[in-house]
């Protein structure tokens, strides 16, 4: 699948917007993800607001490329609808996965800030917007257009030496 | 993306071998995911060991489905690798949804077992394959090709109840 080579963290964006029809997309990959038992314990708060966007830049050191993203997509955990709590991390980790490639078929590029469990940066987040105490901060993805031509170079990163084979007796 | 769209879990597989050359692609996909800091911690034991995949099946009570998969793969943390140690679960769970969104670009099925951070499970897997102290069971993956014809099925989960949106000011 091209996409999944070609998709990079892209941290320089155009000032150009995100279509509404494109993010739909990208919400729509985020929400197609598997989880425990089909779970499907997130939500997804979406930000085009330039100073809440300048906000998060300023609060935590590895947010600091949000200042220019155009779309922040904070991908969150809904605690009260977890079935499967100690599978969540995988769940919201695949679907912000999605999203990014389905950013990366669209040309837009998108990296992937850690929040969860880092709890300086999960509180950041949580008083920026807010957030209900159900509503955990998992993620925060800065998407845009990306400034730079090379942003969708392919970088193999294939190393056949991190493979094991258990092959037939 | 139509690929995400199509992925779902698929349990059942057709007694068929899954050809080298699409195992190295799924590697390939695997291995292309985002890393805190790309430490890429990560380390993928490949078995088509039927006996071996059989003993998995009995180990675990979700795993019961591998004994009919021609394909395992078990993905693992490469712990003296880590140089960001609180975000491997979300760098594996990546490298999981590329492998499995591979697979289904070739019409492969697959499906994840949840195995860290239960403990039990990741010591079953452990013994299974007497994994080295460095390596630690992070997800147990079965692929193989479908048995059924509607193992692709689209499955819409989009809620827009899920998404909160801060627009501009």
């Amino acid at each position: 699948m091209d996409i999944i080579n070609i998709r990079r963290s892209v941290r320089k964006y155009q000032d150009k917007a995100i279509e509404k029809e494109k993010i739909e997309l990208i919400l729509r990959a985020a929400m197609q993800a598997p989880s425990a038992r089909n779970q499907q314990a997130w939500r997804f708060l979406v930000c085009t607001q330039k100073n809440k966007n300048f906000e998060l830049s300023e609060a935590t050191p590895n947010m600091k490329f949000l200042k220019n993203a155009p779309l922040v997509i904070v991908f969150l955990t809904s605690l009260c609808d977890l079935t499967v709590p100690n599978m969540y991390c995988q769940d919201l980790s695949a679907s912000v996965e999605n999203a990014m490639l389905e950013a990366a078929s669209l040309k837009i590029g998108s990296c992937w800030c850690g929040t969860y469990p880092n709890k300086e940066r999960m509180e950041n987040v949580r008083n920026i917007f807010s957030l209900d105490d159900n509503l955990e901060p998992f993620a925060v993805v800065g998407f845009g257009y990306p400034l730079e031509d090379d942003a969708f170079k392919f970088i193999d990163r294939y190393d056949e030496n991190k493979i094991i084979n258990v092959g037939e007796e």
